[in-house]
This record gives structure tokens, C-alpha cells and sequence, in this order.
């Protein structure tokens, strides 16, 4: 009646606006479905009585929701992250989804993607964050810290041409673990490589892999190739893509898009293919080219010293130092790395389950500097957990097992025989989820959670059906006799077993069966 | 070098940007310090070769930065909520941070709030959440899912003017709980009353309030109070601010502003002083005038079966029904609430410290349909958390007492006394770290944190002050004498007690250490 009345006439007014557009503006936004869209916006101008929402149902491009399946799923991969971070003393921290867009702006190679940007509604010029790597070195040039371990987990938008199969987006998680700070060489980087191993051993995604280079070897590289100065950053980007691309690609670009004179571009090509551990440092250092450059030599001594800290933190035989690896993202300037997997969990040889890196990071020395009003500078080092490659790796394979989670952790259900007993059992639950606050409060993550059906009378096999749907452990049942006795009976929804108890001693009862388990 | 080229450059572009762009454009963002930013533009000017950012280093309006000692807070306040909805049987859910704009118009009073808009960068249009209530509507619709208790933690925004100080933003966090589904009147109702006095309770914020209301009750309200129907949204809205609002200044806007007559709007300032409990609910049911409406009526009856709810779970006492509540969002259609706080706790009297409500809800039952394409409906029902309001109170409290929380979980310190120790170290610190890992697959959140000094040749004093500073309760020592006789120092910072043990069982006595405690 009247009070739906404002409901319809907002159906009403986006059905006029709709029909009002030009059908050019509908169309492109489902681009592929052209001839889909257009029938729908002929029926609606057909039938403009219909009070039905005439725009297409769905998330933004590169978008998605997480079901409750997949965020159990999240949630456990979260964890194990986290508790990562924080078995390595990191602080959390906060940042807004948006920062002025002037903070923005500069800090990544043009090509690597795009900001999303907020329409200028009056006031300041906002874009949404891209990583929470400008956004931690804006607050600690803010707030003038010297040195911090932080961790952050947090979303960020990219407007990337998204490949959805291959758990790309353009909202995605990321989980960044940094340590700020003047310190002793290599002994921040290496903790942060140990960092990675520890959360990809932990997963268990299989075998993997962290290449390792330094960006001041990229550049003498270049340097000593005989690549313009002013081409480093640009070819750099091209390098970057020889992850997905072949080298071929990737010189062809160099030279025949960036201007890069043939032979200069085979001579990177040869370094490239050069990876290896530490003896191929030891090698490179005598390089009678590459020892030209004095940059080249700096970055080569500290990936020494980095890879034998690594043997110390017995993670040596998982680093291969990694010419070819170049890190698209403008702001490093130190080692670098980028971790991936070296087999698919579980499906070995299926092409389809590649995903690229699963964690990367590097050291970036110069990016506070810009924010600070002063030019003071606060040197840093990182990573940055790749959360949606590895949960679309982890769904794969509970999808490929058939294995489901359980999606709430209710432990008790409430459950009558008998009609006409809602009241009763609105009052066992209040008791039961009362004595879950005190549980809580007493021992972390040890919750008490119960659910009854909203019904006034559902039917036992019902409520039955919906415990063992739902995997509840255990059902508490009310009827008449067991209210005229005082007791209840407790009924493990597995065994079938049901033992009659006293009303009184249900709660610890159900503690101890549910510590017991 | 040439590694700093390209930042340079960066900062460069950034200076010349700014150079270029008209003062104005550089004032507005900056409203309140005008005089300032025109003397940092004019510095700039006068001293272009200066590389230093000359941009304002802040973050966007509303929102802020979450450090260290402000997330454990957050976390602590979130765990709470947390266990609270899933002691309840809630399933999690996450949506994008924007959705299509057209999805989010038409759901909200005009002058409720401004919502942020994407820039048209080509593509699909799009808007930041206004809250989690309209995409949980999407969601449901999108999926044709007929029912679903879910809860969903995650930020929306709001380009409101915030008032900072009393812990409004235009980022926040919203915690989300909502039933939705076909069901016997009242129930699922009653329990998000339950589930707010369970977490109102759990947070330990003193005494509150939920004041309670039906959407038909207003709407019958205003039918007999003579407002005619295409103005009741707009009166609802002023009613919505009776709690910031004196009923004179309420009733200025709908007479002056709204055009409302005068007699009618005394009419209501009758009505919206009446509050109490299931005895006022039966007498309104009596009241000649209310009770011409059939609307008025079925709100009421509802009302009365819940109180009879309410009071079956022991929570009566904590609801006010109360006729001055309107709730300003478009979209509710049967029972509203909304939790205030009665005291600031701890500091009594202090009118700084009013916040607000701190929770609030309903039921909105047309909401589904409006995404529905077959216009198919799901009734739902649900509130919503304030988090910034009760962190800021939490804060507060936190403040005034002098109590500082710990920012990190590590629970061991890895030292030595002497030079050239740092490999030994590096080694030890591995072990303690690989052992954490160890422990945290066993049990749930039982964790081995450990630190050291990113430094060659600490001081052990230097060392020792970190441990205090940081609160870590365990130092390993680790000298010349230690590593040749294959023992280790165990000390506890508090107590300065030290114990030599084996090197084997150094994991194993920490976690007995940790564990006792």
C-alpha cells in the first residue's frame, strides 16, 4: 500500500531515465552482448507498465561477491598470512580506500594499468588506492616515523583489462607486510624473503620459487647494454612482461615500439636468461662487462651478503637470482623478487592453473622522500601477498577434491517434537547464546553458537534434515515431557545418540562435549 | 644515480602540474587555511628548483589512517561482533567496494547523504557503497537466493559533512547482520534485537537503549494525523532528526520547509513524545484516532508479539518503544530500531562524548524486488553496527585512563652481548620462526613471535630497552659462551630472571613458558 508507494515511483524514475538515454550509453556497458542488451531495452520501451528494475543485474567489470563458501576460504587464507606478519612483530595499519590523487599520480609506470578515479563532485580530486605500498609511505612521511614493521590488508582497484580465469581482477586483496627503516644491509630483505617462504609453505600450495634481482643490476645492466638513460624505465616495463610474454615478444616491443637500437636489445637478451644461486652472483661480479658499471656491483655485493643470510634462514635452495626479472612498478630501487609456484597443487601438467607470481615485493628507498615536505627519506623494504591468485588456486582444488566447508559454526540446535512450543524454545536459545558471550569472554575463538528454525511449528524431520544440512553437531530437544521433568535431551546429530540431561547442567554439558571434540 | 631519475622526473611533472594550475583549484582543497596553501604556492613559485613535494601531505576529507595502537582496538571491537554473528548462525559475505551506479539510486532519501561517484573513465558507471544493506538486496536478487542469514564487515561511504569530533567520517565501517526470508512473524526480528543487546552488552559500553518502531505505525501515524501520502518520505526525514534536533526546530522544517499545515504537525508533536513499553503498544492499539488506520494496527500487533519475544529472551527491559523514531532510509517497511547509549562510560555528564546511536535497523521487505528482474520478492530484516561511533567511545576510555595496549604479538627477543654475532642470531631467530609456524597449525591462534635488532652489532643495553619498550615478555640471549657449550640464555624481561638451558629444548620451554602464563 502507501508505504510502497515511494519504492515504486524510484522503479518508476529509473525506467524514464533508462528509456531516455541514448541506447549507445546501455550498450557499453556489456560489451559482448550488444544484440542481448538492445532486445532488452526494446521490451522495456514496449512495455513500459511493467514495474519490473530493467538494467542488468550484476557486479562491475572485474568485480565479484564472495559467497559464504569462499570466504571461509579467504578467512583461513587471511590467517595464515596474518599470523605471519605478526609472528614477525609487524603493527597493522589502516589507510582510506581513497587518497588525494595528486598522491597518486607519478608513482607508476604509465603503462602498468589505470586508477580509478572519483567524479569531481566538489572538493578535493580523489583517486582509489592501487596498492597499499604509496598509501604506507604517505603515512609515515605524514606523521614523520623513522622506521616501522607494518602489515596491512586491505583492498585495491586497478582498471586493468581483466582475465577473470585466471584470478585477475580489478578490486582484488592484498596482503603487504613492510619494514621502513635505516638499517644494516640485507637484513630486512632477507627477513622479508623468509617472510614469503614461510606463507607459501604454510598454504601448501606445492612447490615454489622466488626470483630475486636488484634493480641497480637492471640498470647497469641496461647501462652497460648501452640503453639510454632516458629509455631505462620504459624498457624495464617491456622486460617486465617476461613472465608472460617469450623474449622474442619482448624484444620486438623493445625495438620495434621503444626504439631500442637491435643489438642492444641481444645483448639484454642475454643476460636474461641467466638465473642461478649464489655462484652466479660470484660469476657476474667478474662479468668484464657488467663490472663496468659500479651500480651493477653494488646490487650484485648485497645480493651476495642477502644469499647468504638466506642459507642462515635455511631457505637458500628455495631463491634463484633471476636476470630477467625487471618488477614493472616504478619506485624500486634495490633487490627485488617475485615468487611462483612451480606446479599447480594437485594438477600437475594442466596449462589452465597458471597463474603467474603469488608474491612479490622489493625494496624501494626514494618514495617517502616524495611525500616528505622536507625530501627527508625513510628507506623501505617489502612484500605483497597476491591473495586472489592463491584463493583461486585453493578453490580449484577443494573444487577439484569435492570437498565442502561449513559455511557457520553453529555447534547446537534447538529443535521441538511438539507444536505450539516456540516460546520455549525462544528461551533455551537466549540461554544458550548467553552462555556464548561468556565462553567468548573467557577463551578466545571458543564460541558457543546455536540456531533454531523460524517457524512456530516446524517439523521434527525438518529440523533434523536442516542440522544435518548444515552440519550442527548437536541438537537440543524441547517437548512436553521433557518441560514437565525439567531435563532436555541432547542428541548427537552424527551418532543419532540422544542422552537425556538435566535442564540446568545443559550448557556445561555441551561445553565439555564440545571441548572433548 | 640514475635509478633516482625517473622519481625525479615524477616530482618534476607533479611541480610543474601544480605551476600550472589556476590558485583556485589548489585553495579549495584546502578550505579553512586558505592564507596558507596560497604562501605554500607562492614559496613553490619563487623556488622552483627546490625537489620537494608541494602538494598538502593529508588524507582525503573524513577519513583517516588507522595506526597501530587504534587497530588493536578496532580488532578487539570487531572480534566481538564478529563471534557475536556467528554464534548466531551468520554466514559472511563480501561485495565490491562500488556497484553500478543505477544500482544504488532511488534507494536512499535525497537528503540523507551524497554518495561518491566513479568518474566516467569509459566503461560502466559507477558509485562507492552507501551501505552493505542495498548490495546484500543485489546480492540476493543476483543469485535468487530465497533466504539467507549473513553478516558482512567492510567500509562504506558517504559524502556527508563530517563532524570528526564526535567520530562521524566519510570512510566508516559498517557490521552488518541480516535475516532474510520468508518466516513466522517477529522471530527473526526479535533475534536482531537479541543479537544488538548481545554485542552492546559484549563491548561493555554501559547502559543503552534500543528504541523501537514500526514503519506502518509512522506511516498510519501520519495518515491519521492528516499528511498527505506524497509528503510522508520527506516528513519521515525530519522526524529521523528528532535525536539531534529540538521538536520545535523539527517541526519549523516540515512547516516551513515542507509545507506541511500547522495543525498537522502538532498533531504528530502529540504522538512522537509517547514512549514505553508493551503497555503503550496496547493502548496506542486502543487510541481513537490511531486506530482508523488498518496500516497503524498491523504494526502494532507485530509490536506486541515482539515485546512478548523480547521478554522470552530476557532483553525487555533494554527496548523502549518510542514514536519519535523514524530511521531516514527510503527503504524500511515494518519494525525499526535504533541503539543510543544512556551514559558515556566512565565519564558521566560530559556532553562532548554523545554519539549517538550506536546501532540501528529493520525491516525492509521491498527491497529485493527492486533488483529482482521478475520482480519476485524476499522479505529481510537487519541492523547494522557503528563501529567508528563505538570505537571512538572505546578510545576515549582508553585515553582517559593512561592504558597503553600492545601493537604486536611477539612473545621472544633474540639477543647477544657480543660483536660479530649477527649470523648466530639470524640462524636462531629461523628456528623460533619455523617452530611458530609449527605451533600455529596445531592450535588455533597459539602463536611464536620473534624479533631482533636489524643492526650487525647491537648494544645489549639497546637491546634490552627494546624489549621493555615493546613489551616482549622473553629474551633469548645468545653469546661466545652459549654457542660453545651449546646452551642459550632464557630471560624474562619483567622478572630479569635468567635460566640457562639446552639449545634442543629452547622451543620447547618457550612454549611451556607461554603457555603457563
Amino acid at each position: 500500500m502507501s508505504h510502497l508507494g515511494p519504492l515504486r515511483r524510484g522503479v518508476w524514475a529509473a525506467l524514464l531515465r533508462q528509456l531516455l538515454r541514448p541506447p549507445r550509453a546501455v550498450c557499453t556497458r556489456t560489451v559482448g552482448c550488444h544484440s542481448q542488451v538492445a532486445e532488452a531495452v526494446l521490451t522495456s520501451r514496449l512495455k513500459p507498465h511493467q514495474e519490473k528494475p530493467n538494467f542488468i543485474l550484476k557486479v562491475p567489470k572485474g568485480t565479484r561477491d564472495l559467497d559464504p563458501q569462499q570466504m571461509v576460504v579467504r578467512e583461513k587464507i587471511l590467517d595464515e598470512i596474518i599470523s605471519c606478519f605478526k609472528r614477525h612483530g609487524a603493527e597493522g595499519l589502516d589507510t582510506p580506500a581513497f587518497e588525494l590523487t595528486e598522491m597518486l599520480t607519478e608513482k607508476y609506470e604509465d603503462n602498468f594499468g589505470l586508477m580509478y578515479d572519483l567524479k569531481d563532485q566538489g572538493g578535493e580530486l580523489l583517486s582509489l588506492r592501487y596498492d597499499l605500498t604509496v598509501p604506507f609511505a604517505r603515512y609515515l612521511a605524514m606523521n614523520k616515523l623513522k622506521k616501522m614493521k607494518r602489515y596491512q590488508v586491505g583492498k585495491v582497484w586497478r582498471r586493468e583489462s581483466p582475465t577473470i580465469v585466471q584470478g585477475r581482477y580489478r578490486e582484488f586483496c592484498q596482503c603487504d607486510f613492510d619494514i621502513a627503516g635505516e638499517f644494516d644491509p640485507m637484513i630486512p630483505d632477507a627477513e622479508c624473503l623468509k617472510v614469503m617462504c614461510e606463507i607459501l609453505s604454510g598454504l601448501q600450495l606445492g612447490d615454489f620459487l622466488i626470483k630475486v634481482n636488484d634493480r641497480r643490476v637492471v640498470d647497469g645492466m641496461f647501462a652497460v647494454c648501452g640503453v639510454p638513460e632516458s629509455k631505462f624505465r620504459t624498457i624495464c616495463t617491456s622486460m617486465d612482461k617476461l613472465d608472460k610474454m617469450s623474449w622474442e615478444d619482448v624484444r620486438h616491443e623493445m625495438v620495434a615500439k621503444k626504439g631500442l637500437a637491435p643489438e642492444v636489445a641481444d645483448r639484454i637478451g642475454e643476460y636474461v636468461q641467466c638465473h642461478g644461486g649464489i655462484s652466479l652472483v660470484e660469476e657476474l661480479s667478474k662479468d668484464p662487462n657488467l663490472s663496468q658499471s659500479q651500480l651493477a656491483l653494488q646490487g650484485l655485493a648485497d645480493l651476495k651478503l642477502l644469499f647468504e643470510y638466506l642459507t642462515l634462514f635455511g631457505i637458500a635452495e628455495k631463491i634463484s637470482f633471476d636476470l630477467s626479472l625487471a618488477r614493472g612498478l616504478d619506485y624500486y630501487t634495490g633487490v627485488i623478487y617475485e615468487a611462483v609456484l612451480l606446479q599447480s597443487p594437485g594438477q600437475a601438467g594442466t596449462e589452465a592453473l597458471n597463474v603467474g607470481s603469488v608474491a612479490a615485493g622489493g625494496r624501494y628507498d626514494g618514495l617517502v622522500a616524495q611525500f616528505d615536505p622536507k625530501g627527508h627519506n625513510v628507506p623501505c623494504v617489502g612484500l605483497s601477498i597476491g591473495v586472489e591468485r592463491i584463493f583461486f588456486l585453493v578453490e580449484q582444488k577443494m573444487k577439484a577434491s569435492g570437498k565442502k566447508v561449513r559455511t557457520t559454526e553453529t555447534q547446537v540446535f534447538v529443535a521441538t517434537p511438539q507444536k505450539n512450543f516456540l516460546r520455549e524454545r525462544l528461551k533455551l536459545i537466549a540461554e544458550l547464546w548467553d552462555a556464548g558471550i561468556k565462553v567468548w569472554q573467557r577463551w578466545y575463538q571458543s564460541d558457543l553458537g546455536a540456531e533454531m528454525l523460524f517457524k512456530n511449528n516446524p517439523k521434527l524431520l525438518t529440523q533434523l534434515h536442516y542440522c544435518e544440512k548444515t552440519d550442527i553437531p548437536l541438537m537440543v530437544i524441547i517437548g512436553e515431557q521433557e518441560q514437565s521433568e525439567g531435563v532436555i535431551k541432547l542428541r548427537s546429530v552424527a551418532s543419532r545418540e540422544e542422552v537425556t540431561i538435566n535442564r540446568e547442567s545443559l550448557v556445561a554439558e555441551i561445553q565439555k562435549r564440545l571441548s572433548d571434540s
